[in-house]
């Protein structure tokens, strides 16, 4: 009967340890099959690929583009495709826009009845190409500084959840020809911080607050 | 004895089961006590603030600074002491880099025996103020491109651990007028892959490849 007794007390012991680790087991299980957020990095000068499939209107024919351009992936068709997720919203805080694929690709999210917020910098707006201009005639709302500082963020948001950030500004100059980085990170703690930078900015640049003509003082 | 039989089944069932999922919790709580990764944001314009105490060489006075400049926090302080923290290496990669601060911080950890190497665009190493030069008369290695493109980059890897980067061109005026952000990441994967794009540029910019006064057509 000791012996017995000996042995029911190790088996208590084995169960209560064993059930006592249960929930950490399968709580650390959970986490390792929980769907991996996404994160990517995007190098540039991106290779010069068609386009087309990704900016195709729903209406148009499903046929592949017969251009000569190569058809596969680039750097620039995963930055498209990135935004080209969004379903319910996308904030834009872009120094310098004149991409025209960036720029149909943003108009496209719009006709899909995505909230499209975008800010920019005042000097910026009117360079070669512009989207802005573009981007407004469409009915999609672009906020600007007044002021000597640049608005130099590269940021967008994405449904809220993904962030999309670096050193591109959105020309074809830079997609093509420089040396750039666009980090794509679908993380809480990065979207809110930069989601509440949009709002700061985007309360600021309020054009009911504008002063018109202002005399500007550029120390450049 | 039956008895007995049935509770040393349980006893042996039960050790099992605790042994078998022991490792799986002791590596649980090794994460979990793993002290977390830095991650940072920063945005500028930052303040003003004095940065003589961060800079100062090990022989000066450690009295605080008299200057009138607040003494606390700011993103241009936590900028520079992530770079500081630096004991084996720094990468540099900047388009623009004019800030003294910045500079001083850099010349400092040559000082201290920290490999430093700086990758640049030719364009901008002659704008005012410009460290590169000073950075070079200190002994440090400085390579930049020969082409039209622009070396657009703006991050920092601090000791092969810590990414820092951003929009943030190293300059005063940025720092101190510009909305721009600047993200600090101690994150193996992101390290990696901006190494790779570092020692690729650094190898293309080898100073004995360059075609001197080459016939550039900018097309600006």
């Amino acid at each position: 009967a000791g012996g017995s007794t000996w042995v029911a007390v190790v088996a208590a012991a084995g169960l209560a340890l064993a059930l006592e680790t249960l929930p950490t087991v399968l709580r650390w299980l959970w986490v390792r099959r929980r769907r991996r957020p996404r994160r990517e990095v995007l190098f540039f000068p991106s290779q010069v690929t068609c386009t087309e499939a990704l900016l195709r209107s729903p209406g148009a024919t499903p046929s592949g583009c017969p251009c000569s351009l190569p058809h596969g992936e680039s750097s620039l068709s995963r930055l498209l495709s990135a935004l080209l997720a969004a379903r319910v919203s996308l904030e834009l805080c872009l120094f310098a826009f004149s991409s025209p694929q960036l720029g149909r690709a943003v108009q496209l999210l719009h006709q899909r009845g995505v909230r499209v917020r975008v800010v920019t910098d005042c000097d910026y707006m009117a360079l070669n190409g512009s989207q802005i201009g573009l981007l407004r005639k469409a009915g999609i709302q672009v906020r600007h500084d007044q002021d000597l500082g640049y608005m130099h963020h590269k940021f967008a948001i994405v449904d809220r959840r993904v962030l999309i950030t670096g050193s591109l500004n959105w020309t074809t100059q830079a997609i093509q020809n420089n040396r750039e980085n666009v980090l794509i990170v679908e993380d809480e703690e990065y979207v809110r911080l930069f989601l509440e930078e949009f709002e700061r900015i985007w309360e600021e640049f309020d054009p009911t607050r504008f002063s018109f003509f202002p005399q500007k003082e550029r120390a450049r």
